[in-house]
């Protein structure tokens, strides 16, 4: 029988599951400095507005299992989902496109409590190549594949115009990235290995104007 | 029979489709630098990996109709788009949370293409209220519901920690806020006719390194 409680990733834990750890972990924090030191999953539940069964399920995928009566030792919790989102280890990722999104990701200290390390960011453009951001150096993207190997990066951010979002992740997956955190609008092509995640304010803004629209 | 010529915006578009839109608007404005005047569904679908059936009907929600053997004019696309993602109106938007991530959006300048302004930042920080972040004056909370009405703000943005993101809802529900733009990891409980979007940089970042993790 597998050891669940020392095997801190599990392989391939559901998306919606993904979603909603980072969540309990904030939650579970407040609880904890409200001096709570243990819960049950229907306390959870109700607070988060989950189904008790639900985050059950989601806590056994870290590996926390509660106890009758006792339920869930809230220390114990905190540290199974520290471990399991990788706060505390580093992951190196490189950005290109340091316009005006990327400079603004750049500035953002808040990533670094998840263990986010951008190490490395490039760009086409010659008069910032060779100026700092926020203490990240901006290189060319001709540097980009020895700088990803020295590295060791397995993130890559694209923060580029939409022309060139394409080209970027194909050089981002022959540097040796793995992960993708896209940013543009672009639905890139990629190789199947190679995961990747959206994140399209533009697209939510429109979301959000057009039900504003249809309500007036 | 309705004149969706010149009806900008159609009541509730499906989510998938308001997604994709932001994606063709830089598409057809790409096309049209390379110098192309016409464009088919059949070109659009080999070039964004989209079945052209599919981009058809989403082009008809913003009520552009091709003509045979022509196909759309992209002059007419790129305004039909324009005019129904609302890029060329002002929505004033309401930002509550002004920490790293919350300066970190008021400093985003490419929020001014969309047509978002940000014109009024809170906290509950006195040594922040009272100061300007990029030009937006940060105020009180407890100046929200006067200023949202002052300023017929219809979108607000929470960026607060996850212990204050509810009662930050709340009071922007009460504000007279119809659309929240939410940057918490909260899952917030709000009445039906308030629209959300959630933005969760932690959660993508979850899935990002499971997935990595997975792989190894």
């Amino acid at each position: 029988m597998t050891d669940n409680k020392n095997k801190a990733t599990e392989r391939n834990v559901p998306k919606p599951t993904l979603f909603r750890l980072p969540s309990y972990l904030d939650y579970l924090r407040r609880k904890k400095d409200e001096g709570s030191s243990h819960i049950s999953t229907t306390k959870i539940g109700e607070d988060l507005k989950l189904y008790h069964v639900q985050v059950r399920k989601d806590l056994a995928h870290i590996g926390a299992v509660g106890k009758p009566k006792t339920g869930y030792e809230i220390d114990s919790l905190i540290e199974k989902l520290v471990a399991f989102l990788e706060y505390e280890s580093v992951t190196n990722a490189v950005l290109v496109g340091a316009g005006q999104l990327g400079k603004t990701l750049l500035g953002f200290d808040g990533f670094s409590e998840y263990g986010l390390n951008i190490a490395a960011a490039f760009d086409t453009n010659k008069e910032i190549i060779g100026s700092s951001v926020k203490g990240t150096p901006v290189m060319s993207v001709e540097e980009l594949p020895q700088i990803c190997e020295k590295l060791n990066a397995s993130i890559g951010i694209i923060t580029v115009p939409p022309a060139y979002a394409q080209e970027t992740a194909d050089v981002m997956v022959k540097s040796g990235i793995k992960a993708i955190w896209n940013f543009s609008t672009v639905h890139l092509v990629l190789p199947d290995d190679i995961i990747v995640q959206n994140e399209n304010m533009a697209a939510s803004l429109a979301v959000l104007r057009n039900r504003l629209s249809a309500q007036k």
